[in-house]
């Protein structure tokens, strides 16, 4: 083969990607097409069913031609992940035959506003009770089908205290991390239907397509069902889960992160680590780790430390993780090599299935990694 | 819009899928022909400037009829991951203008394994030297250009004292993770050049394409070039680094985080957590947490013992670790808010512009991961 024949196939390679971004664009024109129907028809934007079809169609037809079907997988997702984006601009169903009077306190902050706008786009009213607007609240509170308590946790006992006046016909909804606390408040001020919601997702992307909300029963749930039929309209999931249990999983999922991951923030500091080495000598593994570290101080101190803060069993796991690390600590100062093995091993047992699952998730996860760093 | 009209554009939706095949076949097609022709006339396969260009030039193209730059790149570096693991299969270029004669110690090994599969593949001559082999240790290490210890990191010293007798222009490596003692070691029982590695990935991917090797000097770098050389040629990114530089940073990586994420996953053991929900009510970056928890759990008890007991400066770090959790622990016990918050506002000045690009990077990962759970 002569350089010549390079040139030629380089640029044959050239013309294919040239094909792939007209394909792009005409595979998003046809499936806006079909978005602006749905949003007139009040259908869903996000049938899961449907997804999984395409799926598994577009992995058949690579299989049968000597493609990687895991790789077409991959690059059909990264097309819906661009749709779903691209449809968080526009308009959404309304859950509702007539639109719903909601206000959102708190709603100029990050995840309120975030409420607030995809209320709007779905045709309701949505007004805005932020903390120098307590003076109208009387009238910013009048005949309303919705009140969403979106401020920062610390101040939601305080909110919720405010709220003693609200028509027994409201629902009134919280969207804090803990949820006992807050919902048992919630129904001792009203007499109306209450909901607590946990949104397990930031204001960052946007849009709620194919996120998860966890919502726990206060009282009157069926007062709530339109609320939770517009989540699905959005593309939430939604999962129903217990006040108790779902505190009892944050204290894990929330604050012994949270606070592992402050620690080790302090421990680079401490140990005056020089990032730019670091980050040269990591693999791609711990530059992970690394962006889940840094990914903490990126963002507000107050809300990580409330959260710390406010979680309802979290000193307990917290001391019971500082027991368990100073225990493998001696364990490894004084060379416990087999204990190690066998504590390993136990763990191992526990996580069952899971961690065969996990192995398999984080090898996509470096693998998406590998190629961004 | 009529049920037909929905039904034309599903099936135009469906009809670009097919496409997309199609030219992810093609494309395939052009590259294979491109690397067999590399191959033969000894040229990388992996050339990041070429890489660049084209996916400035995609970017520019997406761009400029209203697709998402972003997304375009991102399924330009998924076809190119699937390229690289498609050339693995195959064969690589040699780095010398003769092949080389060279003995893998560990060969039969996980990592070790993969090793001599790529000098097999680049047409090195290469034999393996296993636990049970010393007997014919004299014959199989006479006459060699390259011995690679690739044993795990609790045989390495024992290995190295069994080779005082190697040829002095032998090159001697090994591929430990630690780095200034088994360097020490190597120089004083061999008289000939000496080099320190380590890789930066395990077995898994079945290839190194784009994977990260450290190296030190050890002695007589130039007689290392050649090898340096061969990984250069299997895509690796080379990094020279100082053995003690690289200890003291590797502390932090591997010691404290495997130990970290150790106890993370006896602390879940001992808390008698439900993992199934637990990731029933996780967010997707909790979820990216478990899977690097349980990841560690589904691979080898001893492998991670040993990095744990080898760590040269581990024990001290992880010492101060503890202390710093203890430390945090009691101001979140007295309520200490406004200490926590400063604390992690000097974290956060010390990340300095680290903390935004780790936003950034797990950002994207979060994109990709919560696509696939």
């Amino acid at each position: 083969m002569s350089k010549e024949q390079v040139a030629v196939l380089r640029k044959a390679i050239d013309e294919c990607d040239d094909a792939l971004i007209n394909l792009l664009l005409k595979r998003q024109q046809y499936v806006e097409q079909l978005v602006a129907y749905k949003k007139k028809s009040g259908d869903a934007i996000f049938v899961p069913e449907r997804e999984q079809v395409i799926f598994e169609k577009i992995a058949k037809k690579a299989q049968g031609c000597g493609v990687d079907p895991g790789m077409a997988q991959d690059i059909l997702q990264r097309i819906m992940r661009d749709s779903y984006a691209r449809q968080a601009n526009m308009e959404y169903p309304c859950a509702t035959a007539s639109p719903k009077s909601i206000c959102v306190i708190g709603g100029n902050g990050q995840l309120g506003s975030l409420f607030v706008q995809q209320f709007a786009r779905s045709g309701h009213r949505v007004s805005v009770l932020e903390s120098d607007d307590w003076e109208d609240a009387e009238h910013l509170l009048k005949d309303l089908d919705l009140v969403m308590i979106a401020v920062p946790i610390h101040f939601t006992d305080e909110v919720i205290q405010r709220l003693s006046r609200l028509p027994s016909k409201t629902l009134l909804v919280d969207i804090a991390s803990i949820k006992t606390q807050p919902i048992k408040r919630m129904l001792d001020v009203h007499s109306g239907p209450v909901l607590g919601l946990h949104p397990m997702f930031g204001p960052g992307l946007g849009h709620l397509a194919r996120q998860l909300m966890l919502y726990c029963e206060g009282r009157q749930l069926e007062s709530a069902s339109w609320l939770l039929k517009q989540f699905e309209l959005w593309g939430c999931y939604l999962r129903k889960v217990e006040p108790q249990q779902h505190d009892d999983v944050m204290s894990i999922v929330q604050a012994l992160r949270h606070f592992v991951t402050f620690v080790a923030g302090w421990q680079l500091l401490e140990s005056e680590t020089d990032l730019d080495q670091l980050v040269n000598m990591s693999s791609p593994i711990y530059r992970m780790e690394l962006a889940l570290i840094g990914r903490l101080f990126a963002q507000h101190s107050d809300l990580y430390v409330d959260i710390l803060l406010n979680a309802s069993q979290g000193l307990q796991v917290l001391q019971q993780f500082g027991e368990i690390y100073q225990k493998a600590l001696i364990w490894l100062e004084q060379g416990e090599r087999e204990l190690l093995i066998q504590q390993f091993q136990k763990v191992a047992d526990y996580f069952g299935h899971w961690k065969e699952d996990f192995y398999q998730q984080s090898d996509t996860l470096l693998g998406a990694f590998r190629e961004r760093i």
